[in-house]
């Protein structure tokens, strides 16, 4: 069996007790590295789970996934992903690849950021279309995230956009010599999010998002449980002017608020504010929100 | 600490450590049975994780919350629920009437259908808002769904229907005689939900569903493993014409498929399609999806 596990959001202890006995039962276990970062060490996880993980990173598994999959028709093979394995990044490949080989596959869920950014107060209902936003450069500005957050804004949605990591990444030099020499990862920051946001509705000019009257909800590391989850809800301008540390370690993430916001989702939202009057204030005369 | 803990999709070893760690260690631990229903059995997750549970209905949770609460800034309190608890219910109420006791909380996630659905092969990303289509009646036929599923259709997004589930229902007499006899739980099948929906598109004429052309995935039990997970693609018509068997046991919901689908979703869903040449077809002819 070629089992696909969830590792979830935080830290070893997140694994469920269905895919602990498949990481227990299996004969090689990998642990992929790429897209989202675990809050958590390799040699942690490996002394909990009482197994040696091959670290795989996401090229591995998609060029090399013959390797990972080898024997896994006779004896069980893990493949342990971090959130959920069909969240926000998926693993149809290697999984359609163990089809076609005949494995029997498993998927063992978790939560993903696409169900646990409910621990803002928003409800996952009003969401819109999930988008991704990468670090701009000077040259190149991709900002096709802006239609996506305007259309979920068009119909009062809220917005979930995932913030850009870079591991693995080679710096010019080092691309062009071929040296397989990474820089360290680099992880975007709320600030830096939100003025990428406002730069691209500068050039559009389409009102979607304003500095002052759109709110927003900052959310890291969720999941991360007391004094690590943090939860920070105000203004596009009041997030963009949070100094970095305000919001800790990565990972991060962005909500943008949609006009249908409810009541109950603002109140809720509340004890995350900057600054609890004008989060009100801009929910009641900016979003309509009828307080008690 | 008061715990909301999520208990997953399907059984009793689909709880993470963390959680089976904060229920060994509390002194209460309730059940929510309301929304949705686990694929086991109470005695079987007592005796998992070697505890009592109290079973607590949704209008216990909503009006006996200090019941619940009683006793948790000193002492650990935990209430177990299906899925995520900021999955498509949330338990916003007793985590607000928690802080304003001054009891901490610690909400700890798990996988819910609004990720878990990506097992059917399509992106989350993809998705836009997730909607509940309610139990016909015949002088009763709420339709707001139909406008989130066009607002969806329109930007050429997927969208998730939640079945409707009937638990603690109260026949007419029963309720009128003030009898608290409930009738036994009834849950929506998807040749009943196909059939609402094209009813409802008849008489609203907009074009956004179509028998014969309109793609859509049921997804039954997902996270339920080999044999019991099932998921089925086909034209509207194909799975409304489904014997009710064909999807098994509860719980199901429906996937309506967007106009962006991409090849690759497409092909992954194959491989459940009733008929995988009509599915192709119509991918092909209908939603312009390019195959290799």
């Amino acid at each position: 069996m070629f089992y696909v596990i969830g590792l979830g959001l935080s830290d070893e202890k997140d694994i469920t007790i269905r895919g602990l006995e498949a990481v227990q039962g299996s004969t090689r276990v990998y642990l992929e590295a790429y897209t989202s970062i675990l809050m958590v060490q390799k040699d942690r996880l490996e002394e909990f789970y009482g197994k040696q993980l091959i670290v795989a990173d996401r090229d591995m598994v998609e060029t090399e996934s013959d390797d990972i999959l080898r024997g896994a028709d006779k004896e069980d093979v893990s493949l342990l992903v971090v959130g959920d394995p069909f969240g926000a990044t998926t693993h149809t490949d290697i999984i359609l690849r163990a089809r076609s080989l005949k494995i029997p596959t498993r998927v063992i869920h978790n939560a993903s950021i696409m169900n646990a950014v409910g621990a803002c107060g928003l409800q996952l209902y009003n969401f819109g279309q999930t988008v991704s936003l990468v670090f701009f450069t000077d040259t190149w500005k991709p900002d096709s995230f802006y239609d996506r957050v305007k259309e979920n804004s068009d119909l009062g949605m809220h917005t979930l956009i995932l913030l850009d990591i870079k591991v693995k990444e080679q710096s010019e030099e080092n691309l062009a010599r071929g040296r397989k020499i990474y820089e360290p990862p680099r992880y975007m920051s709320i600030p830096q999010a939100v003025s990428q946001l406002l730069e691209i509705e500068e050039l559009r000019q389409s009102g979607t998002l304003d500095a002052d009257t759109t709110l927003a909800i900052a959310v890291s590391r969720v999941g991360g449980g007391e004094g690590n989850e943090r939860i920070v809800a105000g203004t596009l301008s009041e997030l963009r002017d949070q100094p970095e540390t305000a919001f800790g370690e990565p990972l991060h993430s962005l909500v943008i608020v949609g006009k249908k916001l409810h009541h109950l989702e603002a109140e809720y939202a509340e004890s995350f504010a900057v600054d609890a009057q004008l989060w009100r204030d801009v929910a009641q005369r900016v979003y309509k929100c009828n307080f008690d």
